[in-house]
């Protein structure tokens, strides 16, 4: 059976993810990739260096992130945030995600530990998604 | 390091992969769902209830597939097909695509069994994804 999950439901299964999969339109085709991310007062932040993601996601800041947690085919949890993309400009608000980030990701690459401790070091893009809307089914 | 996968490799993380994530416009937003699929002669071949993301691909055809093999936070592939979204409505085709899918994933639900047992049911959608386009890259 397929049923909705609740808006509690939701936010413990976007609580509950390691991995997340960030969905946005790249030249016109949906587009898709992994990512660590923390979910946070309504919105989640992540982090990525810069390219063709960041880069649409500039000219079009629709985007969503799907979560799952799949025991079996038959059982699965699966739940989706919309919302718009947000670059993190303010160095305060930057350097905080990217600590909290790194505190529940300790493996993240040394790019971004040397993010934390310098800065003025532009390259990594520090983003949230402030999420609009969420819907989530599970099958069991 | 982030290294690109070659298309040998994309095409092996997408004949292993168990589960991929479907991209797709919906109403002008991304839209990601986790999908059990078949990869076979450069295509990915699903099959689902009908429903908004089917009303969407009908509407707007460019889809993805994102599959990866996450071992860490250090240590993983990620691979993107892209492709044209088509509807399988031959009945051998519909058959063949939906017995195979079955195969490799003898768990799914009753309503596609009978599914395969009458071929006039006409309720589950049978897909493929045209590949057009693939990516991947690798964290190691």
């Amino acid at each position: 059976m397929i049923n909705n999950l609740d808006s509690e439901e939701i936010q413990q299964l976007l609580q509950s993810a390691r991995v997340g999969r960030l969905g946005c339109v790249v030249n016109g085709d949906p587009y898709v990739v992994p990512i660590n991310y923390e979910f946070r007062d309504g919105a989640i932040y992540g982090h990525s260096l810069p390219g063709l993601k960041i880069s649409a996601l500039r000219d079009n800041p629709r985007a969503c992130v799907q979560v799952d947690k799949i025991e079996s085919d038959l059982r699965w949890q699966s739940a989706l945030a919309f919302g718009n993309f947000e670059e993190l400009k303010d160095e305060a608000q930057r350097q905080e995600a990217l600590t909290r980030l790194l505190a529940k990701y300790p493996l993240l690459t040394p790019v971004e530990w040397s993010m934390v401790q310098d800065a003025d070091n532009q390259d990594v893009i520090v983003f949230r998604i402030n999420i609009d809307r969420m819907t989530g089914v599970a099958w069991s």
